[in-house]
C-alpha cells in the first residue's frame, strides 16, 4: 500500500506568480516542474528545483506545447519528430538545474495539451517516450493505463508509473469523466481517498455508472493551485495514512 | 603545435537557413552549436549534433541572450544571477541532444553580445563560469587570454582553451582592433595563418601599431557563413598544416 | 478582364532572409505582408511597406499564428475569439506602418494554418471576418469561392476578393487538388495562364477529371520563394496581358 | 487646477493576473495599456480597452520591450530606428482593439526600461516621439519635464502632457530621489496630494533637501498593483478633490 502524490509546480513566469507551491512541497513526494514551455523560465525552475530539494521532493520534468499564452492548454499540430525534439529540449533544460543542484530527476510527465495528445495519438506518444528513453533510460514515464503513452512507454522498456486522478471521477471505459458532466469531481478529500484505496487494494475503481473497472495507481495526479486545493491534498494525504497507505516518491518503488 | 578550429554552428531557425554548416563540419574541429536562445531551435539542434557526431567534430554549447530578432547581438541588462540560469538552461538543452546522440559535450562559449558582456564584465563571467561548472566541471570554456571570462574560468578551476582569432588584428593592449578601423581585418589565410603560427611558436602577436604583444592560442576562432568564409577556412587550415601545425579539438590536447 | 496578382512578402526575420521581395514587387500588384506571427518583424515591416509604397504595390495583412519556429504553418487550436483577437491585434500592428508611410492598407488574407483553419471552420471564419469588419469596414478579404472564409465575409458584409490558385489544379468539387497528387501542380506559366483565362472568361475552370467547375476569381495568388518562382510570376503575367487581361490592384476594381 | 491620474493597466497575461484593473479604473483618468511587449496580450488588451471604454477611462498605449521574462525592467541596446519601429508596432496593435470599441486612443507613455532609456538617451526618445507622431500628431506624449523624452516631443510638434509621481521625492535637481535612498517615496496621500498640489499652485516641488524645484504637472503617474495600492490612489483623488483640483483626462484640457 504504497503511493506517490504527484503535483505540477514552477508554473510561475517572471513577475507573475501562479500556484502555492511551498506549501504544496511538504505534502506531496513528486513535483512535475514546468520547463519554460508552457510555463516557467529559468529563474523559477532553479528556485523550483533548489525548493524541491530542500523539502526532499522528488523532481520531475513536466514539458509542454511552447505557449505560455495558452498555458499549453491549446494543441499545436506537431509531428512525433517535433514533439521528440521539443521533449528532449525541455527535459534536458531542467536536468540543467537538477545537475546543479544535485538533485536526481525521476520522471518525466506531459503538461497539458502535449499530455492529452500523449495518452491518445500513437505517433505523439512515441515522440515523447523515445524523448525520455534517448535523454535517459532511468527515467520513469508518468501515465495512466490503458492510454497510448502507457503503451508506448512500456513498449521502449521505460519503467512507468500508473497515475490515477483522486479528484476525478472514471467511465466504464476507465477514462475520466468528461469536465462538463455534472459528476466528473470529487470535492471530498475523503471520498478521493477512498477511490485511490479501492485502486490499491482490490485493483479496480467503481466507475459513474457503478460498474468495477480495473485501474492500477503508482502516482496519484493532485492539484495546488490554491490554499483551497493545498488543503484538499492535506486531507487526503491525511485520509490516505489512516487507512494504512504510505506516500513515497514513486522512485522509490517502482 | 597543435591547435583547434572552432566556428559557431546549428544557427538556422524553422524554415530560415544560415550557414552553411556541411560544408563548414569537415573543416573545424570544434563548433559552438546555438540552443535556442539568440538561433537554432530543436529540430536544427537535433541536426546539427548528429551532423557533427557524423563528421567527427567535438560539440559546445553557445549560449546567446533570449533575443532571435537580434540575434544574440543587442546586449540585455541582466544580473549574474540571471545570466547563471540563461546559461544553464541552455547549456542544459544542449545537452540532451548530445544524449540522444551519445555525443560527449566538449565545451562553452558564449554568443554576440553575452560573450562580449562576459569578456569585461566580472559579473557576467562568473554567472557564465558558475553556469558551466555547475553543470559539468569536465566542460572546457573558451575565452580569450586578458578578459573577465578567462579570470573567472581560472579561478572558478574550469579548464581554459584560450581563444585568439585569425581573421582580426589586435592592438598593442592585446584587444581586438575595433571593426571600425581600417585595418581591424586580415583577409588573407596566409597572413592568418602566419598570425596564429606567431602565437604559438613565439606566444605573441605582432600589434597593428608593430609591437609585440604576449598572446596564448589553444582554440582559434573561424566563420563559416557563406562559401567564401568557407574558402578562408579551408585555406587557412592548409597553410596551418603545411607549417607543421595539427588541427584538433580542444579536448583532445587540453 | 482584369485581375490582381497577390504574393506572401516581408516573411524574413532579423538576420535571416526569405524570398526576394523586391524582384517580385515591381510583378505584382497586391502583397501580403506578414506581421509578426508567422514571420516578419518590426524592422522587417517598415521596410517592406516602405518598398511595397516605392513599387506603387498595393499592401494587405497577412496574420498567422504566434508560431515564428513553425512558420505559421502548425494548426494552433484557438477559440473564434482568441482568432479574433489574435488577427486584430496583427493587422493594427501593419497597420500602424501603413500609417507611417502614408499607405492605405487594402486587405486582409491570412496565413498558412490559420488560412485553412479558415476555409474550413466557421468559428475560425467568423473570429477572422470579425477582427477584418471590427478594424475597417473598408478592407477587402481575399477568400476562395465556396469557402467558411468567404461565406462569413459575405455574411458581415465585407468586400471580398474571390482568390484562385495559378499553380494549382481544382478537382470536380472546385478544392485545391492535394499537394500528394501528382497532377496537383501546373508548371507551365502559359498554362497556368490558361487556367485563369478560363475562370475570367467562363467562369469556371477544368477540374483535373475534365469537368469544368464554376469559378470565380478576383485575385490570383503566386509565390516568390526564390528566383525561379519569380521567373514563373513574370511569364504568368506577360501570358495574361498577351492574352488581353489587365493586372491591377483588387482594390482598384472591387 | 485640473489633473489628470494615469496607471499602468493590462499587464495580466495568459492565465497570469497582475494587479486590481477593475478596481484601479474607476478611480483614475487615463490608463496607459500594456501592448504585448512586456506584458498583456491580445486577450487582455481586448478586455482592458473594453472596460476602459465602460469606465469612460482614457486609453493610451504603453510600449515596452519585447521582454514578458523580465517585464520590461531590463534594458535591451536597441537603435533609434529599432525603438521606432518597436514602438510603431505595439501602438498599432493597441490601436486596433481602440478601433473595434470605438475608443479614441489619447496618449502614449513608454514602460519600465524603455522610459527610462527615453528620458536620458536622445536617440531613444527619438525614436519613440517619431514613432508616435508618424502614427498620429494627434496623440498626447507623457513625460517628466527637463527629460529628453520631453524635449523630443517639444521638437517634433506634439502635444507633452508633463507628468509628475505623487508618491516619489525629487532631487535639488528635479529628478526622481533613486530609489535606494530612505527618504525616496512617500507613504501618505495627504503629503502625496500636497505635492502634486503646489506644483499645480506654485509650479514647483520641495526637494528632499527643502530647496524648491520647478515643476509642471499635467498627469500624475500612479500604481495599482494591489489593494493597498488603489486605497492610496482613491485617497489621494479624495485629497485633491478636497483641496480644490479637478481631476480629468489629459486630453480634455491640454
Amino acid at each position: 500500500m504504497t503511493i506517490d502524490l504527484n503535483c505540477d509546480l514552477g508554473e510561475s513566469y517572471g513577475i507573475y506568480t501562479l500556484g502555492v507551491d511551498q506549501k504544496v512541497l511538504p505534502l506531496v513526494s513528486s513535483v512535475n516542474v514546468a520547463c519554460g514551455g508552457h510555463a516557467g523560465d529559468s529563474a523559477v525552475m532553479a528556485r523550483t528545483v533548489a525548493l524541491a530539494k530542500q523539502y526532499g521532493t522528488a523532481v520531475g520534468a513536466h514539458p509542454g506545447f511552447w505557449d505560455k499564452e495558452g498555458f499549453g492548454r491549446r494543441y499545436i499540430a506537431m509531428e512525433e519528430e517535433e514533439i521528440y525534439q521539443l521533449c528532449l529540449y525541455q527535459i534536458g533544460a531542467l536536468h540543467a538545474f537538477c545537475c546543479a543542484e544535485g538533485v536526481q530527476m525521476q520522471h518525466v510527465k506531459p503538461h497539458g495539451a502535449l499530455y492529452n495528445a500523449a495518452l491518445r495519438d500513437p505517433a505523439a506518444a512515441r515522440g515523447m517516450v523515445r524523448a525520455v528513453k534517448d535523454f535517459s533510460e532511468h527515467l520513469l514515464l508518468f501515465a495512466p493505463v490503458h492510454t497510448e503513452l502507457e503503451a508506448a512507454g512500456e513498449r521502449y522498456g521505460l519503467k512507468v508509473a500508473k497515475e490515477v486522478f483522486a479528484d476525478r471521477t472514471y467511465t466504464a471505459e476507465g477514462t475520466l469523466t468528461p469536465r462538463t458532466e455534472k459528476n466528473a469531481f470529487i470535492y471530498e478529500p475523503e471520498e478521493a481517498a477512498a477511490q485511490v484505496l479501492d485502486v490499491l487494494q482490490k485493483g479496480a475503481v467503481k466507475a459513474v455508472d457503478g460498474t468495477a473497472v480495473s485501474m492500477e495507481a503508482d502516482t496519484i495526479c493532485v492539484h495546488g493551485d490554491n490554499e483551497q486545493a493545498v488543503l484538499f491534498i492535506q486531507h487526503l494525504r491525511e485520509w490516505l495514512e489512516y487507512r494504512g497507505a504510505s506516500v513515497q516518491a514513486a522512485g522509490e518503488f517502482i
